[in-house]
């Protein structure tokens, strides 16, 4: 299912009115304000006081850069007044429809967490963890209301990165699929669809494996750690916030992303063998990619896209001009 | 070398007043606008009289791009002025101090080309290839002049990502190293200098990286093509486009990146392994990565630099609402 594919109804993410966020760690906040940002009330469980007692000016310090940044609906304050922070978590789930766990990354501690989520909410309350490595299958199996557990795994922080990978467990009912997603998207965030509990899920598989190679690149001493990011940055990472690597591979040469495969395919496939990894591009696979990503980007239409690409991307030339990247040191250059 | 670690010299790229681009496909073109941008005359070969033809053109709009961008120093038309065509080789290197080659990834058409740019140059002009795959030793090895020939391999299109390969072959001399990176610099292009001759060099062993993943992804049935571009464009490029992957593992998790590297490197380490590769990160190279980022981002600092990042993120984030992107079918919702 593509993001944009998802059916509107009405028992759905729209009515969900209250979201409990459980775990105040960076994720947790950054969840809480993507929520009141969005109209949802949301009630945050937290059980160190000394959190508790930081959380709301964490809340507070992230919506004013939001309205600052111009992108919040409505104020910062009245985003603000929706979150309340609190130290039980029975309190917490209180009418709530929505519970987006985000604690640590360790499958017992998810296990009884969802068990104290099952035993204290109603059958249609959906339960999402915030997991990035740890599958649903794994801390909700043996629950009577495992239909309504999933795995929602945002970019960090989520109030950047408008994108979050669904992942629902063979068990997960599509209602609750269905809730989750369209929940994220009212609040402007792409549900992406994942149809297998595969370790890492896709975010984090595509990163690691650049970051993998980054890793081995650097023991080689093939470049220095701070020019490889500079690579990524003013690079590969910034045509990739334009146009994603299948449209870019179908972009890059006549003949679209057929040519590419064939040209750079072998290339490529060296250099995976040089790392152990024998996994060429099947003529299968390849037609399979071309043909959906040639729906969006019409080979017809190759050097009119590319004329769109480079629009897009001097627009976005013309909005970082000037725009300070204190991260960026060591990368930009006098003229840049 | 870090790009902001060049030292400046007389005898240098600032010095380069005349280039010649042989070759005048997309890379060609685009390399044209950034040396005239940059206040160079830049002389065009190109063999193929259609395509003479219908070279002003294409210069003619990315120019007009960049100047409607606010980018480009001076006005298109003052750029445009300093480029012209030639149709044969030895007109266009005519007073040249340094010749970017854009032709065909094919060894021996390069080895031809470089055989005869020994020819027609004087001993000064430096002779770098646009190649993304073939090393200079492949090439110029045989030459007299070898020790001016090196790879300068450019994000695609140039005048877009501002960073390109310098990539030496063990005969290239340090002025060419320096000629080819100040040049660069006075573009406003960082130059990084990668030390070896890998093949792939750093930027496609990057990306080759992530696209094997990707396709093994598809292949799998995980995700939609168009969702894997849109887990990219709106996620990982879009952070990436901000602070490079070994940045964001150190500003990921409090400890910086030797914690994140104890928590996350097992992970990738399996799905790695479950691609075939066993390459896990040694503690040694963990620590000489995060010595060097750390001299960027201090630890000390850790919560500021979180603080920092953010407030970049939501710079641009404030830059790009609103700005239109053809290039997102399939993963733009309602409220992004």
């Amino acid at each position: 299912m593509d993001a944009a594919g998802a059916a509107v109804d009405v028992d759905s993410g729209g009515a969900v009115a209250a979201v409990a966020v459980v775990g105040s760690g960076s994720i947790g906040v950054a969840w809480a304000t993507v929520f009141a940002g969005a109209g949802r009330a949301v009630r945050i469980f937290e059980i160190d006081p000394a959190r508790r007692a930081v959380v709301p000016a964490e809340v507070e310090a992230i919506l004013d850069g939001l309205e600052a940044a111009g992108v919040l609906e409505g104020s910062a304050s009245q985003a603000r007044a929706r979150i309340t922070v609190w130290s039980t978590l029975a309190e917490a789930v209180e009418g709530v429809d929505y519970v987006q766990e985000c604690i640590g990354e360790d499958v017992e501690v998810k296990r009884r967490m969802f068990a104290d989520l099952d035993r204290l909410t109603g059958p249609d309350v959906v339960l999402a963890s915030s997991s990035s490595t740890i599958e649903a299958s794994r801390f909700a199996a043996g629950l009577d209301g495992r239909e309504r557990c999933l795995v929602v795994h945002p970019g960090n922080p989520p109030f950047f990165l408008r994108v979050a990978e669904v992942v629902p467990a063979p068990f997960t009912s599509e209602r609750s699929i269905r809730v989750a997603s369209e929940l994220l998207q009212s609040c402007g965030i792409a549900p992406i669809l994942i149809n297998a509990e595969i370790e890492g899920f896709v975010f984090n598989r595509l990163q690691g494996a650049l970051l993998r190679e980054a890793y081995c690149l650097v023991r080689d001493g093939v470049v220095s750690p701070v020019d490889l990011d500079t690579i990524v940055r003013e690079g590969l990472g910034l045509r990739w916030s334009v146009i994603g690597p299948f449209a870019t591979s179908e972009l890059n040469t006549r003949g679209g992303l057929r040519r590419h495969a064939e040209v750079l395919g072998p290339v490529y496939a060296r250099m995976g063998l040089e790392r152990g990894a024998d996994d060429p591009w099947s003529p299968e696979t390849v037609e399979r990619v071309a043909a959906r990503i040639e729906e969006a980007l019409p080979y017809d239409s190759w050097d009119e896209n590319v004329r769109v690409r480079d629009a897009a991307m001097m627009e976005l030339l013309a909005v970082r001009r000037g725009a300070a990247n204190p991260l960026g040191a060591g990368g930009h250059v006098a003229g840049a």
